[in-house]
């Protein structure tokens, strides 16, 4: 659309603006904010098709229900584009200079539209069912709607939800947004019944949803403004629960990602400039895809390997050509983290070698099955836990917590590669043992040390002295070992100390005879970890010196969550550029 | 049944036994093991009802299936006593000097027949979908079986089990123990879709199991072992999945059980015997007495309270009486933790007053609700944490893991009153105020200060000098406040250092303020903690102290699972006696 002309966006600045809308203004307002989407994803990146697919109905929403008074919960909010376009932000997708101003989630601190800051999976629901039941309490008379895609249906978050919203006795509206597809394909029984209502146009023998006691509507297509308004209006105002399961495609509007669904979830910059270029030469080598060739090799040597996750493959390159030669080697959950996890403990029980791959910010869903299920029966399970550390991500995907979150696990034995030659052999003993769970935490930068690695691992708690120097000792855990490296080096220019470094490679213990031994020459000790402080390593260094005199400092994170802050920021704020750290250090020896 | 008549028992010593008897012999097995499971249970405590209603269904398992072979996953493992007497452990049921030789629990150190250790809800289906995935990788043929109840089918874990093993695409064999009953009442859409079954011979318009794909079979009478024997012979070796939903009777045998099931679902020693005993004179104030008066009061005062629990409403003394007083003020969401923290969180922000208590051991069960949907929405929920502390537990139920848990995640508040005064006022605090997601780890047995508590708990992590004095400081949280007096009184008698006694009041942080001016006139500071050392308490103010050259040691335990391990013991090798950290600080100063 040239610039000049007319939009509709132009009159809605809230969603009461809508309700004044022909259903032919409200088509176009629709391809309006698609276009908008499109240009604005394409621009900074961010989520792509489970926007696009939600356009229709997000309007259709807003003109029927009475937002905020109506309270719309959007379940990991990543379908929220077209509801930040008609609630006060549309300034956020018109002008690019304004496109970093909102966040890609729902963001109470940003609209009374948004209720909650949200973006895991699985919760809308329960969230929900307190809003309706804080509703009751109070005297309130408002809708309140959740907005569930298919693939979050199947968490265990969302089926308790569903379960007890069931049984509320009250208003409460679940959308379920039906686009056949969680983040890569769906599983399990849940998909191939929304399949078998889909494709019998919502009448089907045995009705998953009416057997819960839902009033159950069926929206065909989730396209259609005039049905989606239509059933909307239907259920406005109801006075018990009632299920709307809505068909909708995801990518809708942009042919690739409605075609190709899996890798137009989430896209990069200027992904859709670069949709027919040839693959740019060899891929480069990484974590990802030493992975993958490691678990090629252990198949073909007949291994009973297991590769696993819990629906996001993507997070690992674990692509549909990798997933297609696994065959039944290959176990994706869905979204239902703790089935992954405890699946994997009886797959280890049974004789099967799991690898478990799950996002940092992601295995806060599974404390529980970490602790009772793998852990308390110290299966031999290995889980790979990738993106771990200090980043500029949004609050709700910060991976900062798993250190403290694992680490503080009896049984478990989480370790912490500095580099290739350690990742593999980590990798390698963790298959082969039998004795304990193992997390790996897989560096996001791929490093070399150009040595074998010949470490038993085994032996539990055993630091590597690197490098043996005096007064001051560096212990730099992972992906932090090239700034232990640095800040060495610094101390050297700056202070003139040849200190110590240590790769402690184990996170979930400390090696008490090294530890010991530093107290003959030095004075200093300091840890650095990416993530967390409180309940993370350093402390329990720190500790261990409690009753000694060494002087303790321990970098990482603080204790909160942040919201897109740089990189830049967070370092200074947490003392953790190398600098800082020297000065610290000056000030103690 | 005199002593000296021949036992049906006495010719079973392993499942293969079973099959040599008749029907007739199988029902007089099933008599004699529901007879010494009466006895052992009224002896020594223990889960009562759930063992009841599975005598039969047991037998039939055994009849029918070949253990270890087959393999038998029993969720929650409260229902595992018949097990346990046919699989070679019925001396720790026949003869009483052997009542504790086994755990009430399944355990794989005490047989193959047992494939987990399992205590916590919910885990079954996952854990059998890992057996059989395992099974199916290196070749196996054996039958993989669930064994779940009706109540621990509504929590998120058995959910995601169920929606995976309904795709598995091999054998798995699940059985949905319906007594219709949780731990109290059961609660949602789930448990009245299974009533309807009932109701229906499960025979009904829209089946829930079938709509997940399962072949489905309802067997009307779970005592009835013929019936058992046919379904379950009917159903071994199936190369697909499988749903059994068999209707028993909780506490089955025992009358007053059947017909009161809530108070026999745990009993403790000598429950039967005592059973027309009028209640013995005024109750005794406890914190849960304190805390249900609490919430009476300020619903009477027409404030929005809710009480909320997750399917343990016993743990607080929560009973039907106080239950039916709260009307629309109570929620119980079933075996459902993630659910009851994310409602708790909507109900909070939509105005109500949630106060949803929990047992530590199962606060476990909803890490990612409390940091994502709770406290990263920073809303003012109250969560009552019971029973934290050190115990002679058994492994599955510990309750030392909830404060490195709770408190490494940010915006929580985490309080630990150590005396009614204290938790009075923190309770008070925390419902009436809107600024943060509070916790209150609530101690065991009740003590008294005699002084009302005026703190303002609205400043944070603002730590009590309780007595001040020089050389060393005691910092004594919570529960083990009493301990820290009592450290402070064997110094002065031991060593004649009149030392300073600090109540901490917040777990959550520290309070640089008053730990910077311990260092004027101390050298050693100790921190006492009723829970695990890694990722606690201690560890912050061992940080704190890192820097400079104050001595801190940090008493807790350690980072272990114990399995019904003596007090006496763990406070010996966690060297939490009086006299040990005493002597531990007398080589420091």
């Amino acid at each position: 659309m040239p610039e000049t002309m007319t939009r509709v966006l132009d009159k809605v600045n809230s969603p009461a603006d809508l309700k004044e809308l022909g259903i032919n203004e409200l088509y176009d307002l629709s391809q309006e904010m698609r276009e908008l989407i499109i240009k604005k994803v394409n621009t900074i990146g961010g989520h792509f098709g489970p926007n696009l697919g939600m356009v229709e109905a997000t309007v259709a929403l807003h003109y029927v229900f009475n937002s905020p008074v109506d309270k719309i919960v959007f379940d990991v909010s990543h379908q929220c584009y077209p509801h930040k376009i008609l609630t006060g932000r549309k300034d956020g997708y018109l002008n690019s200079d304004n496109y970093l101003k909102y966040t890609g989630y729902t963001a109470p601190e940003e609209t009374d539209h948004d209720l909650f800051k949200v973006g895991h999976t699985s919760t809308s629901i329960s969230l929900a069912t307190g809003l309706a039941k804080g509703r009751d309490l109070v005297g309130g008379k408002e809708n309140v709607i959740a907005i569930i895609g298919d693939g979050s249906l199947t968490g265990g978050e969302a089926l308790e939800g569903l379960n007890n919203a069931a049984t509320l006795g009250s208003n409460i509206i679940i959308i379920v947004n039906d686009n056949d597809m969680s983040i890569a394909e769906n599983q399990g029984g849940i998909c191939n019944m929304l399949t078998e209502l889909r494709e019998n146009n919502g009448e089907v023998e045995n009705n998953f949803f009416k057997a819960l006691g839902y009033e159950y509507h069926y929206i065909s297509d989730g396209h259609n403004i005039e049905s989606l308004i239509e059933t909307f209006t239907k259920v406005k105002d109801s006075d018990h629960p009632v299920l709307i399961h809505m068909h909708t495609i995801k990518g809708k509007g942009f042919k690739p990602a409605e075609v190709d669904k899996e890798p137009f979830h989430w896209i990069l910059p200027n992904t859709l400039d670069h949709l027919n270029d040839a693959p740019s030469g060899e891929p480069k080598e990484s974590y990802e895809s030493i992975t993958k060739d490691y678990i090629l090799k252990k198949i073909a040597d007949g291994e009973p390997i297991v590769a696993m996750n819990a629906a996001t493959p993507g997070v690992f390159g674990w692509n549909k050509s990798f997933r297609d030669k696994l065959g039944i080697h290959y176990v994706d959950t869905g979204i239902a983290e703790q089935q992954a996890v405890a699946m994997a403990s009886g797959i280890a029980k049974r004789g099967g070698k799991p690898i478990l791959g799950i996002m940092s910010s992601f295995v806060q869903r599974t404390y529980d099955q970490l602790s009772q299920d793998l852990a308390l029966n110290n299966n031999p399970a290995t889980l790979l836990i990738f993106w771990g550390g200090i980043s500029n991500a949004d609050a709700t995907h910060l991976c900062t917590f798993d250190i403290p979150l694992i680490s503080n696990i009896p049984n478990m034995v989480y370790l912490a590669p500095t580099c290739k030659e350690e990742y593999v052999r980590m990798l390698d003993w963790s298959v082969n043992q039998n004795d304990y769970p193992v997390a790996i935490r897989v560096p996001f930068a791929i490093t070399y040390s150009g040595v074998e690695d010949k470490t038993d691992y085994s032996i539990l708690n055993k630091f590597q002295m690197v490098e043996q120097g005096e007064k001051v000792a560096i212990i730099a855990l992972g992906s932090f070992f090239g700034k232990g490296k640095e800040v060495k080096a610094l101390l050297q220019e700056k202070l003139g100390i040849n200190a110590t470094l240590i790769n402690p490679k184990f996170i979930t213990g400390v090696d008490k005879e090294m530890l010991e031994s530093l107290k003959s020459n030095h004075s200093v000790v300091i840890t650095l970890e990416d993530g967390e402080l409180d309940g993370g390593f350093g402390e329990k260094i720190t500790r261990f010196y409690g009753n000694s005199s060494m002087k303790v400092l321990n970098y990482g994170s603080h204790k909160e969550f942040t919201d897109r802050t740089s990189m830049d920021e967070l370092y200074t704020r947490y003392r953790l550029k190398n600098d800082l750290i020297v000065e610290d250090i000056k000030n103690l020896v």
